[in-house]
């Protein structure tokens, strides 16, 4: 099979942008990667969760390809709650590779800022199941927090401890120009803040911000043709998903859909975990991200939070993780985290993130996860 | 390119499913392709508008592929607004051909009772500009009322031409056991009935109603395998799409997405319009129907409504249209309408659609639509 590749991303800084809108920062990103990758591309996915809720938008495909200078092209909407950035790349990556069209240009975008936040986090609680945990009380955190707990207490981690994490996350989004929370954070500061549902506080949470970002994905044959061929291609994709309810998965300290989608695509690209020099993977919460470095064979079971106290997954040490600031402090406007983050490996392979750097770096991952583990997509990039 | 085959079909009954919900619906649908594929998916794409406003329920694809018991498979959500069937559907096909799986499980489901209509009427005009046309007071079915009120006056069509689309749909649905509306209308019936947004009548309207459908796609090499061999393959797919908001567009009187995305499925077929023996176009309001079947090819333009009332596209000649009843009559569960029309192109090419037959029947489009106008795709089923 011909690889894809990634020909062209763009980012906008993450933030409250109070004075633009979902087509303005969708343009912003989409222009970027295309004027990168100097090629209009054949189709555009958009990937979104909230637009139909706050903005009250649908056809959100149609609506941005025309809206940024693409009418005519196939568009569609592709959604999975927070993992719909990952979700919309596996369906651009398959449509390339399936040769109805030789370019497809991915566009996340999410504006959550400008609404009251009881109105974000109810149409963000969406991400959980509507029958069986909303209607009976259950918060999007809380649902989040019980694993936590479940964590701290099996295997015996305390506060201090988890929140090398954060506070590792706010020191690596410091130089990050699109960052939206670049200032350090002390293990103090974790453990004083406020309780969002006991055990995460608010510096375990993910901020709300508005952003979109772009990744354009070209065939092969297109990229020979370019005027600079790529130099990252997606090396491996992989999908995998399980009950959107907490209650009805196989263990609480588990995310088995990350192990499931990560396997796909290091099998694909055929690549081991050890090869892996830097990943960009979910942390909406401190928990996600302690559990996806195990589900994806970074630590052992119940030893991330310990190795990442020990000085792992920083820049300088293989794989370095999340050096953009990960959700946490590059920030998370949901519908468009997944192709931030593909976004973000795709630069450090190429070399040129504007933020940590992780000095040459041949073969990244990013995964991306809907709710607190319904969705979950892994792609293993590779320089070309 | 390989075969992507139509292994099995299923659809729901359209109407008011008071006792039943999106799962319920979406597994009655999925179970019966599956059981007719005698193959389970390995992937599961869903199609849906309007769950994110009613049921408050996002990542709808983990949601039904856990809930029908394909817990783990790669999975997610394709929305186009009334469209969003055809998108999917799209989306699927592009997995298959990519081989990143050799199934594809697409299903389509709606559930739009059970609420208030201005509750339902205001989440189906999300398939509008929400800036530049609903804030300033434009209704989904007002803006589908210029089109018509302007077909009319260029044309010289008067108001029981129109009546003509109804009133075959109507009859067609006479003895489709799965659809919403079956009683015969006449044309006074149409002239007569409570004007919605003029000159679109109620009769002109689809009607509000539940309903889940799904195709499962195979490889080639997957259908060969199977203890009967699919008799029926996707020749080929087009999509388009066009600005959201009408006055941004050519003309009133064009739907040139249509055209756009029949001619890439037509090409990639090899197939002229004059060679399709059945077809299911969209026909949310007769407007719709009207227009497509000139951008298809079927009728010269400004000539369609009269071809129907000589007695075109009626049971007996080729191309017959909507044998289903159409979404006026059949009904129109918004998300699932464009997988209705797949699945029931494919029935009527095997031979075994359950209303209205087209015998002899070798090959057949269907043509969704997401607004009015904004994301069309088109699908050519061959008989293999």
């Amino acid at each position: 099979m011909a690889r894809v590749y990634v020909a062209g991303v763009g980012v906008t800084r993450v933030g409250r942008h109070y004075g633009r809108g979902l087509l303005d920062l969708a343009a912003e990103a989409a222009f970027r990667a295309i004027d990168e990758a100097g090629v209009e591309p054949g189709a555009v996915v958009v990937t979104n969760m909230l637009a139909s809720r706050l903005q009250e938008q649908d056809s959100l495909g149609a609506y941005i390809a025309s809206g940024i200078g693409l009418r005519g092209r196939p568009a569609l909407h592709v959604e999975a709650a927070c993992g719909s950035g990952g979700a919309g790349l596996y369906t651009g990556y398959a449509m390339v590779r399936s040769g109805l069209v030789d370019s497809v240009l991915v566009v996340g975008v999410e504006k959550m800022t400008d609404y009251p936040t009881s109105t974000v986090t109810s149409a963000l609680a969406q991400a959980a199941d509507a029958e069986y945990e909303l209607f009976y009380g259950a918060s999007f955190t809380g649902l989040n927090a019980l694993m936590m707990r479940y964590y701290m207490e099996r295997y015996g981690v305390d506060r201090d401890t988890m929140s090398e994490w954060p506070v590792m996350m706010h020191e690596n989004a410091l130089i990050n120009p699109y960052a939206q929370l670049r200032r350090r954070i002390t293990r103090e500061d974790v453990a004083r803040s406020q309780v969002v549902a006991d055990p995460i506080r608010l510096l375990d949470s993910s901020p709300i911000g508005d952003g979109a970002a772009a990744v354009l994905l070209v065939s092969e044959e297109l990229a020979s043709k370019l005027p600079e061929k790529p130099s990252v291609y997606i090396a491996g994709a992989g999908a995998a998903t399980d009950t959107v309810e907490l209650g009805s998965r196989e263990a609480l300290d588990r995310i088995p859909a990350a192990r499931m989608a990560a396997e796909q695509a290091l099998r694909a690209a055929g690549v081991r975990p050890e090869d892996i020099d830097v990943g960009e993977i979910h942390d909406a919460f401190t928990i996600n991200a302690i559990l996806l470095i195990e589900e994806l064979g970074f630590a052992e079971r119940g030893k991330a939070a310990r190795a990442l106290a020990e000085g792992r997954f920083r820049p300088g040490d293989r794989p370095t993780l999340n050096p953009s600031g990960g959700l946490k402090a590059r920030g998370h406007p949901v519908g468009a985290t997944g192709v931030y983050q593909v976004a973000e490996v795709a630069m450090q392979i190429r070399g040129d993130f504007p933020g940590v750097r992780v000095e040459g770096a041949e073969t990244g991952i990013a995964v991306n996860m809907g709710g607190d583990g319904s969705t979950l997509t892994a792609f293993i990039l590779r320089h070309a």
